[in-house]
């Protein structure tokens, strides 16, 4: 079903179900999709590590998948999740926590 | 400010300021990063057609940014807006309107 790209990845964005909060965003192998489908916790492939990984897998925090959306062209889907905890490797609950100032500086969001 | 890939780009994630739904996904070099805050409206870097362009240049359906966050590593965008009709070039309001059923399959989201 998805269209990965010449790395054999797609782009996965992770929506919390009940604050519509984007919470992470990251990418997915053939691998990645099949254990997340098949265990219902997100699982990406890192690139920088080179390996697959389940989000949460050493802090806890992981995210249970209620429902997986995908986009016109299937080269990205969306995780609909309820996080265990903060979503951000900082403890931030979003790794989106901060936006640019109309001084052109990022600014600390309020959780 | 951002951190652009190796091919010059970062990956930006529209949401609806209002309903707070995930509206597309796509991707932006620098001087759609510049054009965006410059005009206000999204703009973004066609990887398909190598241009930069504004969302609803043809259309009409423009997307007006209310904020633009950051995530931790600084890659990857939370785009803020209003936007002004269907977000999809399939005219649905968001690129994300199937999700994946019990069976496999691909079932169309209520609107």
């Amino acid at each position: 079903m998805p269209r990965f790209d010449a790395a054999g990845l797609l782009t996965a964005v992770a929506i919390d179900v009940n604050s519509g909060r984007l919470l992470m965003l990251a990418h997915m192998n053939r691998e990645a999709v099949d254990k997340t489908v098949e265990t219902g916790f997100a699982h990406f492939f890192s690139r920088s590590r080179g390996r697959l990984w389940m989000k949460g897998e050493s802090s806890g925090h992981v995210l249970k998948v209620r429902e997986i959306r995908v986009d016109c062209d299937q080269d990205a889907v969306e995780l609909r999740v309820e996080p265990a905890g903060p979503a951000c490797h900082t403890l931030a609950t979003s790794c989106f926590y901060r936006k640019l100032g109309a001084d052109g500086r990022l600014e600390r969001i309020e959780d």
